[in-house]
């Protein structure tokens, strides 16, 4: 490790350190993409990459790194939820719907077709397409807030898209994990799809009605510097937490709190949570990139596997989501595609639950994570290429 | 535990379920303490007395909320010195090393004579004393900044003077530390004592001028997104690490970026750094109040000793600081004799060095504790009566 080579002091200076690289290496690196004509959220992933255990060595995993990119991409979500009235996005909600499904299936069934034409066990092949099917909204959104192009009705969808996906997701989970049981619990299964479908649909539809009522009347009594962003952070944490025991992502929480105040609060919570998320979020991109194992290169039938679900992983959500937003026009079909490309919690959620239960092996898990990776890098490449004619308003 | 009696989706909920009851938590208690006439901040330390071990337990320190306290108080001194010069402080500089001085030495001379008066060994009351000299900025700087209140004289006298106080402490520390050993190294204490003062004096210095030469180039070429926040952010955590080698505390080094960013930047980066501060500071109030032993105060020997080190600590710096600016006139006085009341940080690494030398007792560690908690509480009471003639201007 890098700090061992420090002096004593090394102990107090140990979280400023690592926030100093971490911080410094991403938003260095960012600063050099841009300047090429890349996206700067590409460095920010390859800081992590750079730092972590593959080449440098000189930055861990660790709780608190986990506990800020968690944070980050919970303030992302806010933030991008803040931008969002939920009036509209239940106005393009069939053809959000129909966008997540068509991707969920295509994924789902490119992955296992893959992962089974290459000779895998069919049970570790429907684990894999389980790990295709959800697509994960951090790095659009990070994209999209971050050039000003949220307010684009493909911007919109994807947003809502990606929302039911979560759904979705977790609605597979239930199902791939229960048949690698051996027995498939149709009740429980119903029930936690209830809860979790009724749980995004109440705070989407009554959420910003409620804020509406509350929030003149918190402006008016409360007391305290700032209180109408405390209350703002309260509620995300709030709803955050509730979003993960009604079984969906903790970010999911997040995007509703930011959408059932985005037309109650001003310009100020955005300013400020801005700020909070400008300081978090580089932790959740450089903390993908921490995650990276280099090795899985080493081994050329890990390699070709992963090479194959990756193309797979891109083409497929491009083809089934594109196709189905068909309607609106080639452009907007092509920019929900790549909008709807990156993978990563979910993904890695079901892919950690295929290793537990041991129906996939770990060069396939491997290939798993490098699938998301490469997802993850790919996204803010093609979605600079899908809006070229939009400019950035930020 | 509280967490324990969660259903199994408490893993992925711990973090946004404990940052919901810290944060919540101590925003609701502000905001009634505000109600009910008194400072909001005593609130949010409350909230960390009664969430953590000594009342409800459900809270315990770990080590991701010490790091977001920590973090919380960096981001205080960063703000902070944004809306210090350096030239203002210079110009103050008199003044203030002659409060700084005389505090220390006054409450240093209580300290040990009250220890020693209660009949403890004379090493013991010297680390008493030597854990009441110094002053801490974090919960003065946090009142005064909350009401808008740090352009005035009396504020700046007490920053600068908290600044040269913790060059003071760091020095005592040394000599105590020496002491106990038995050796006093005056050639290693001249050096950590230059050294130290000359990384404060010389970003103190020179530091506004480099960045008034850097800004508006960084300003003309940088491309990324709150590229200037970014670099600010940078420099924030570079100064707090580089502090910390050269033998001050990291916040020094943040109040110090600060100061050096002041004339350069914008309001940009002072609201973004608002959102971030907000977010977590009342981790850093919280955070003292999770620390708090209630048993100490069911020994009545302890509690006696408590009761008379936080009365000393608490006179010894008003009247020393305060009799030493009052040529300035006595409301100033007040002002900054109550503002150098607190006490944390350095006086419980004397008081850790006292217990890991064997010359300080459990009990007298516990009282230790405990007046640092009474002054911490103490200071934004006092400050509300010292600047009760400002109209708060946030």
């Amino acid at each position: 490790m890098f700090f061992a080579t420090l002096p004593p002091a090394s102990d107090a200076a140990a979280i400023p350190l690592a926030m100093l690289l971490v911080f410094g290496t991403a938003k260095l690196l960012a600063e050099i993409l841009e300047r090429l004509g890349l996206p700067g959220i590409v460095g920010e992933i390859l800081a992590g990459v750079i730092l972590g255990p593959s080449v440098l060595n000189w930055i861990e995993p660790s709780l608190l790194l986990s506990a800020l990119a968690d944070l980050g991409m919970l303030f992302l979500l806010f933030r991008a939820g803040l931008e969002v009235k939920a009036q509209e996005l239940f106005q393009i909600g069939a053809t959000a719907s129909a966008v997540a499904v068509a991707g969920v299936v295509t994924a789902m069934a490119c992955g296992f077709a893959v992962t089974a034409g290459f000779g895998y066990p069919r049970m570790e092949a429907v684990f894999v397409g389980a790990a295709m099917a959800s697509s994960s909204i951090g790095i659009t959104a990070s994209v999209l807030s971050g050039k000003g192009w949220l307010n684009l009705t493909a911007s919109r969808i994807i947003l809502a898209a990606v929302v039911i996906d979560d759904v979705l997701g977790l609605l597979l989970l239930a199902v791939v994990s229960s048949i690698a049981r051996g027995s498939v619990n149709v009740v429980e299964i119903a029930v936690t799809t209830l809860l979790a479908a009724g749980f995004v649909v109440a705070i989407a539809k009554w959420g910003g009605h409620a804020m509406g009522r509350l929030m003149p009347y918190l402006q008016r009594t409360m007391r305290t510097d700032e209180a109408e962003f405390s209350f703002a952070l309260m509620l995300l944490f709030a709803l955050s937490v509730a979003a993960i025991y009604a079984g969906v992502a903790a970010i999911i929480g997040a995007f509703l709190a930011g959408m059932a105040l985005s037309e109650s609060t001003g310009e100020r919570v955005k300013d400020l949570s801005r700020g909070a998320s400008e300081l978090l979020v580089p932790f959740f991109l450089a903390g993908m990139g921490l995650h990276v194992d280099l090795s899985v290169f080493r081994n050329p039938a890990v390699l070709a596997l992963l090479g194959a679900i990756a193309v797979a992983a891109i083409v497929s959500k491009m083809a089934g989501c594109g196709l189905s937003a068909l309607h609106l026009g080639r452009v907007e079909a092509f920019r929900i595609g790549c909008g709807m490309v990156p993978r990563s919690e979910v993904g890695m959620v079901a892919a950690q639950l295929g290793l537990s239960l041991g129906v996939m092996s770990q060069p396939v898990f491997g290939a798993v994570v490098g699938m998301a990776v490469i997802t993850t890098i790919a996204t803010p490449l093609l979605l600079q290429v899908a809006y070229r004619q939009e400019p950035a308003t930020r």
